[in-house]
């Protein structure tokens, strides 16, 4: 897809490294995953891990970024996720300018 | 890490689903990742697949990201990627306008 008319969004790519022990972690980003999905200005969300973990998020704005990123729960569990679970992070804020897809 | 003098950067996000016979995928995934190290402006790159696979390389300039797209060995492997096998995919070209980063 090639669209003239292509509104830019934003991303949220969310690089990480684990601990071995990651109790309770499954549970928060299933919960997580599920908020997001009822802040406004969120878009759609993809994920994989193997050695590192990718999640990528997209929402209409950077104001809709900030409100997700201060949202009160999700708060909670990025401390959780500095003091248990993540070994490195990282988070990159980004523009997309364009994109093309393929469908076989 | 926040950087006063952070310096944009761009990042290709490509994000897949393969077909179930991906015979000749991993070598030319290596190559691929070979050869786009090699490339002028070439600055990282992550991967991570389960169901959905996600690859994010990082780019200094719009250019490099074009040259790459270009890259003759390159274009035969889209080729067979389209052929062969991807079911989907979709390319996002995207700014990066800033980051953090979290060590334990």
């Amino acid at each position: 897809m090639r669209n003239k008319n292509f509104k830019p969004y934003y991303a949220v790519i969310f690089t990480s490294t684990q601990n071995k022990t990651i109790e309770g972690y499954q549970e928060m980003a299933e919960k997580m995953e599920t908020l997001a999905k009822q802040q406004d200005g969120f878009l759609s969300m993809d994920s994989a891990k193997n050695d590192i973990g990718i999640t990528v998020s997209y929402w209409e704005s950077l104001d809709a970024i900030k409100n997700w990123k201060q949202q009160s729960e999700h708060l909670q569990a990025q401390l959780k996720g500095k003091q248990d679970w993540y070994s490195w992070y990282n988070v990159k804020i980004c523009k997309i300018e364009r994109e093309y897809e393929f469908n076989s």
